[in-house]
């Protein structure tokens, strides 16, 4: 037999069909009943029955990526946790909605199929999946000699949910005088890593009780856990999740045309963003602008629902009020810990 | 105003406005009145008044790319038409299940962000989304410094489409005896480029009425309207659509246990291939394996409705029989056009 002109041209499919066997048990462990065809079809089959419940079932659906935190992944050898990052990424991204996640669809790339790396990343986003209780059904992992740097590689998603039309969050109830709260972040989530990667070269520097790629590694949080209560009991007027561009890019997506945001920032920023801006000079407002300083997500609930939320939602924190105007105002800068 | 940082570290946030404000107005034209948020959300918000129409809608999604493709487009600065090729790619998975679809996702990925190409890009991606009357719903636009090799990008996509519980197809009413026709592919698609480009490098050579670079690029054609009146009549017993793996790897997919397929390759093969075949010394069977050689979707009726699916699909071709056995065997091997 001769030797493969495709493999020798840089595509292994023995690689592919190795990479595929590594994660199948770990895809099907995410299979709820609502999957009619997942692994081996065309296209992942979803029965109907999910929407059952769903008076009038609008969809919500996201694409995202990790951004360069895949990097990191690939610089300290560790991809487990970067999937979960992904899947809690996008659960976030349709919650701002009001939406809870039907399924997920997971894209893997580099210019080199290692089905063991490979095989981590899918295990994560298949944890971050099952965490959540939806199925993985579907995906392209996908080998594109010449496309990618060497050892790196690309991981992005898509999420699809549902919410019935009467729940619907869209921030058009928000009024001036409201509340915004917030929930820890812990760390970049999945934005900010270009920036981050140029400042902080030593992934191995000592950082609290851990590492610097500790501290970049540390995982996305999901906040639909925490927001259920809140959203259930009919308290939250919007929400936003603080991806790229910070509080002051995500938070005025949601708010009505004439009203901004005042922002206080009062709570714990992690150390690992005091680190970026003192080894890279980065100016505050660039900072507020880049990462989420710790805030991971917010939602906006009136004056006097305040404590009902707080109580509904014990981890959440101060961020700031609406007011007039436009924009998010930071009130004062950080000075050190409060 | 301080320089800065970000931009610094290879992420420019001005590029990604700009390309923002490109892209706008032909992610716009996608919309339907469907779409309830679009550009700007969070997630995409797609109402449930598209799915009253159908029983038990139950959903259907593939993620796909276009392979290195993407290298071809780089390499030529043509990039107007992979979108489309994408889009369907991802329409032709979800037929194969016998859903239309209802949206779409775009993921676009490089080292640099260009506006100027990522309007191509995603502008070639709504076009695909046009034509076949579905919104682009959402997507993300990723610069990642340094996970890209220079002047390389990806691009991704995901669909979602619906059909109803009684119209899913799935290969299982599939009997020995019953013909296999096909559509023509008219080249590559979007599988066998990494293969291709080795074997390929001059792309400004000659090749029929235009160059190996216009044949490589040649668009990969949705098969949707094409099956549509099969469909409504109901012949259609299993449906393949031919991408990596070729026909052996694909048509054994939906084909029940014990039944295999005899293929006879009677058809018109694209001079790409044979140009492929030619300059790279590849095996008769690597190039079934890798490329559609020709046909780029393929369906199954019994040999009693070939007549009628012949009429309804006038451009269909024979493509072979179901055999007992497994895999797909090839009657002979092409020797010069038939």
């Amino acid at each position: 037999m001769s030797a493969s002109a495709y493999r020798a041209a840089g595509v292994d499919l023995a690689a592919a069909d190795e990479t595929l066997g590594r994660v199948k048990a770990a895809v099907r462990a995410t299979y709820t009943e609502d999957v009619l065809a997942g692994l081996g079809a065309f296209g992942g089959l979803f029965g109907a029955g999910a929407l059952k419940g769903i008076d009038a079932p609008d969809l919500v659906a996201s694409t995202d990526g990790v951004g360069t935190k895949t990097s990191v992944a690939a610089a300290l050898g560790r991809y487990g946790t970067v999937g979960e990052d992904l899947v809690n990424h996008c659960v976030n991204d349709i919650l701002v909605q009001g939406a809870g996640p039907l399924f997920f669809l997971d894209y893997v790339a580099s210019g080199r199929l290692e089905p063991a790396v490979t095989a981590d990343l899918i295990g994560g986003v298949a944890r971050g999946c099952r965490a959540h209780g939806v199925p993985l059904l579907g995906g392209e992992t996908a080998e594109l000699p010449g496309v990618y740097v060497e050892n790196e590689f690309d991981l992005a998603g898509t999420i699809i949910g549902a919410v019935d039309r009467a729940n619907v969050i869209t921030g058009e109830r928000v009024r001036g005088g409201d509340v915004v709260l917030g929930f820890p972040s812990g760390g970049l989530q999945t934005n900010g890593f270009s920036l981050a990667r140029r400042v902080l070269t030593d992934l191995s520097e000592p950082l609290g009780a851990g590492t610097v790629g500790d501290a970049l590694l540390r995982p996305h949080p999901s906040f639909l856990g925490a927001m259920t209560p809140v959203l259930e009991a009919g308290l939250v007027r919007g929400m936003a999740h603080v991806t790229g561009g910070g509080l002051p890019g995500n938070l005025p997506r949601v708010l009505p045309e004439g009203l901004g945001a005042e922002v206080a920032p009062t709570w714990d920023v992690p150390e690992i963003f005091r680190l970026i801006q003192e080894r890279g000079g980065v100016a505050q407002d660039e900072m507020f602008r880049v990462f989420n300083m710790g805030v991971g997500f917010v939602f906006v609930v009136s004056a006097e629902d305040e404590a009902g939320a707080r109580e509904l939602a014990p981890e959440a924190f101060a961020v700031g009020r609406i007011v007039k105007g436009e924009g998010v105002r930071l009130r004062s800068v950080f000075s050190g810990r409060p």
